[in-house]
């Protein structure tokens, strides 16, 4: 069975406690378990991982190079501006869907670009935690 | 039963037979259809748009507002500076999913910017065809 | 009598139905109605038209050469980017006056920007249903 | 009888002798005469104040806050840079038309910005010495 | 024989008229009885086609891919921003030659950059109506 | 016993009256009076002056340079622009503290911009009528 | 007793050995134990914390949350472009005060813009080591 | 019989030999030939130049103003920033027609702003050779 | 005799006390009596004039225009923004020589645009006390 | 013996593996131990680091004060924004060569701004496993 | 006694041949015979040179180094590009003084722009023929 | 045994004996007398040429194809311009090294952009003179 590793990048972790008009109340590990359920719907499988710092996200797209087919990644405040990350992504070449939960283009204008999407298959931005269940459809769908 | 106006926006008819390393062969009606059998799994009812015209697709939008739930729309090449298309969307006041067939942050400058995008409830772009049926499950959540 | 074409761009058809909060509670037949009595006041004829249509408000102002001396209009959404109405008024070189209802400087930086005010005698932005009949006084003042 | 106090900026004192082609022929006391009786036409009361020093139009804004109810301001080369004057509108909560002789938009590429007109209630350039009557007029209306 | 369609964009109908001093006294009339006798010499076949309309533009270049070799076109005012006739253009494959009467390059900035123009064979702009005459002769010596 | 001067710059006279959710309810009086009381306790004098006039500014700092030791100033609407207060602090050569009652850089672009920084020890914006009283300490311990 | 976390970002820790005219002799231990005194002179408790890697800060603001009541930071270098520890000091909703040892605004152009300040209640610059002290009474101020 | 010099600039002698996929496979002394025998249809005579160096290029232009009626000129790389070029043009009051082999508009960025466009006549770009053809055309129909 | 009015700008009245690096020893009333010497050998009068307030500024212009021929300024700080004063040479259409002691192309960024240069007849800078004697000289000749 | 540290960024551990065409086959391995054997001809000693973790690269320069003579570093994605890394090398005070395998020159615009390089001796860009090679000797020179 | 060379760059020889609206009748002879006078006068002795070739004008500056004490340069067109003749002036350590006929800040954009200015001891814009006599005195004067 | 042509831009023939800071006390001569012997040791040839003209440097590019392998330049200040010797080194299609003797990143903003590195292999600068043995290293390599 097809492996996806799924990435929350910085302060999801905080995610259903913080910002609750911006964010929601629903929590990572809400997410997590919705995301599994649907996983198994779909015939594939996920692990999950949250990290705040920036090289251990880079780390772990490496690592996944060998084990997982696909990568869903929210990458938090490293959207707009870790060329790390994005170069992590170019190198292991798995397809990659990136996810926010806001829509990012109704925000500040330094949020409405991410230098991670151009090396992504694509974005899914705005849904709530709906964009990590439509990013997982969409991830299973490439696997296809 | 709720329901969703699919709109596409120009060019989108030429879909299948133009630049098919960009945008693949999937036809707009099979597009369509494909639409037409996952809303009635998942309980709601489509209709569906196209035109090349931008002040149409503003009409469409307008009318819209009284039998209509919510809007997808694949604005195509007025995605970039369409204010007529936002301000319509804004004015009706209906709940609007974003969609674009290719990775319109993989592309020229000029088309990684979307006026739309900031009066949307959230974008999907990248997935090819899927990006349209992941629309619908977005909007359809939406409603939900 | 002097005739003067009053042009109403995209999504004004829908004038106190929508964002009331914006643009008031006024509808388009009632700043019409009260352009029609002020401009018998004034010893002018006034004429309306409303389109969605960029193109068709370019062909209504080519229209207006023959028939009409002034042209007062509120570009909508066109107001930011429609190179083709600006051609068009220069083109006919009727007198026109650029109205808004509301303050365009003080909403979103690419509202504060109209191609078509450069080809305009003048501009009034700001004050509701008020700012049509401030130009038609205008367009009147400029007749004499 | 509501009060509405009329400020001309720098350089407004010499029209009618400079730059007669920019500006026409009209003299700022000429302006003033044709206030005063729309004025007493349209029930309200106006006063006028002329300087070329900045800090003495912040002071005339501020001291307007107990005796007048609105303010018409044409803040000739001011316009374009002074946050001073922009705050004193601020402060004072007083309704403010922001007016102008030429149309401001058909100038040199620094005079079409102004960082009054988002404070204002509206603004109206291009109509010569008929602005300051269509800034009268729109002022009333807004004190009913 | 080869056909090749001649697009007119917005306001071009009005040629010969409008602005003498900027695009000369010839009518479109002229323009399109001189090309279809330099056709006839150079061995091709034409047929003009002009809109005021953006998406009747994009129609028919759509419909020009069936039934014509090349396309010439002068997108007016569309020039500066209509993504949805470049789109129509690079879909049909059909090579396009675009023409200017006046010398873009020596007018306002916002008229210095076509979005078009990366999608065409090339550019030829100056010249008055002999554009038009060099551009039927760029494009038939395309197709042979 | 060393001298501080304090200087209020355009609109600051109305604090207390004017925009209370962006600067509180505090007056330029107290501030001046809490301001006096803690110069007393840090064993240094101060003298307040305000002024609408960027040049009356210009001429207390060239002023300053004999009879003080130090200037604290809130150059208002002036800090975004004014050469001619920069210029005067750096030509006096006395330390300024640049202090701000709201955050200047959560608030309008242009706000963010001051002129006056570069040339004064230090900036304290964000605390309120605290901003003075820490520009006090912090001109005191430079004095030291 | 109310607490407050005092973050150093990176390179923060080689104060006092490093760019002696830039940022003084003060050792990093020696601020600390400053801000130890102050703290117990004004009532407050403090804890401090440095680290030269971006998601550790992070995950101290995250920590802080439940233990602290607000947080004086830092950010050294991560000040430009950080929109982790932005959205990590959002997150928590403590009250946040941005220091800098120079003043930033005299430093290079990249230095004079910090993505963290619009979060923060307010910032200080420019006063070295006093920097510290003169935000921990802004943090004890607004703690009251 | 009236007289066209015809300049080529930086590296167009390398023509036919370089970079083939770029700028096709004639060389310039064919260009050369075919410009002398489409001279003769025409009535017109022509005279070629070539130089690697800016200063000749304007020496050329200088000394064509007494002995030619108009110019035609590929000013190669030179043509994005020789303003010394542009200036010879302006100042010999010929004609002068701008013609590039490839479509510079489909090129770098910095390769479409032609700084010697605005004093030409016009402007032929993407023809390939047919480019100097077409640009003898309509520099001849201008001495017509 | 024609009369030359010759005005110091913001701050120029402190010359020779600061700054000495930057602007040399010379105080202002040595440059006025300098000037006063060569005028009397050029067969002109001159008049001095300095105020730190823009506005008065524009007074002593407007003022200028019934008994002085030219005017010589140097408008420090002011140069860079005061459109006021830029409004009050080009009314009084008087001939005016900008000069400036320092050479500001090889100073702070902001300072090297003079948004009153494009009024003046020309601009003498970087000559120190020498920039007025030139500047002299320049008027008297325009005079001739 | 001098020592100096090479310190390879984020992703280069997977150098050889990942995206041939662009870094070529060579790992970092095999580089660094050509750098060993080039290190001892030249009379120095090198030691190697790699980390994807922005601040542990921050860290190794701060530990190499003491120990090391020189670095020699790759920031890999880093290059473009990590002013810590950047504070790093200025703190240290020790010579350090920046090396790119690719011509950063050459690729994507956000590529082709390194905010380390200018506080680095110098920049080697563009020769693969070369620019290490040459980077030791660069450092082997400087260190003469 | 003392030399200074005089430059003129491109287009300079056709002097009041050319565009005479704009430069005056004045020839270049003209001008050196008047600055040869003046020259006597002021004790001083000239060389004149023109040139349209860049790299010439670079060697004269540089064989200048030995020979001459001063230069004045008129760079025309390659004033607001040629690094190359700005490092001959920087490398050389005469003093330069930059004369322009026209005033470069009442003309087009990019004409705003001296890159040579920086380097230069001054520069004198807008005279006429003037502006090289002006310049000859600063030279003469900096001699002194 | 392979030939390399070593280019020296304009003003390096100054070298060592113009601002010794930036540059150093080295000539070109001895510069060109390391570069051959270090040639020798590597077993290819060098001839070295340099040239204030910018199209001389074309030239000398162009002819080098024939007998040259590689090409090292030092394009000094044509290094931000000279599209025409960026087009020449990708016309001859060889090898091409840029080397500069300063760090040019850490200069003025308009030496930071080298509009020749894109088409060059690679770029070596900020070593001195050792950036040429460095660079000559590397094209041997490269012909290896």
């Amino acid at each position: 069975m097809k492996k996806i590793l799924v990435i929350h990048g910085p302060n999801l972790n905080l995610l259903g406690e913080r910002e609750v008009d911006q964010y929601g109340t629903v929590t990572m590990d809400k997410i997590n378990s919705d995301l599994t359920k649907l996983a198994s719907e779909l015939g594939v499988e996920i692990e999950t991982f949250q990290s705040n710092v920036e090289g251990e996200i880079v780390n772990a797209i490496q690592k996944a190079k060998n084990s997982f087919s696909a990568v869903i990644i929210n990458p938090g405040g490293y959207t707009h501006y870790s060329v790390a990350i994005r170069d992590a992504i170019s190198a292991v070449k798995l397809p990659a869907v990136e996810v926010h939960l806001s829509n990012i283009y109704s925000r500040e204008e330094f949020r409405q670009k991410s230098v991670i999407a151009p090396v992504c298959a694509g974005q899914i931005t705005g849904f709530g935690a709906d964009s990590y269940l439509l990013g997982l459809r969409a991830a299973a769908a490439i696997l296809k």
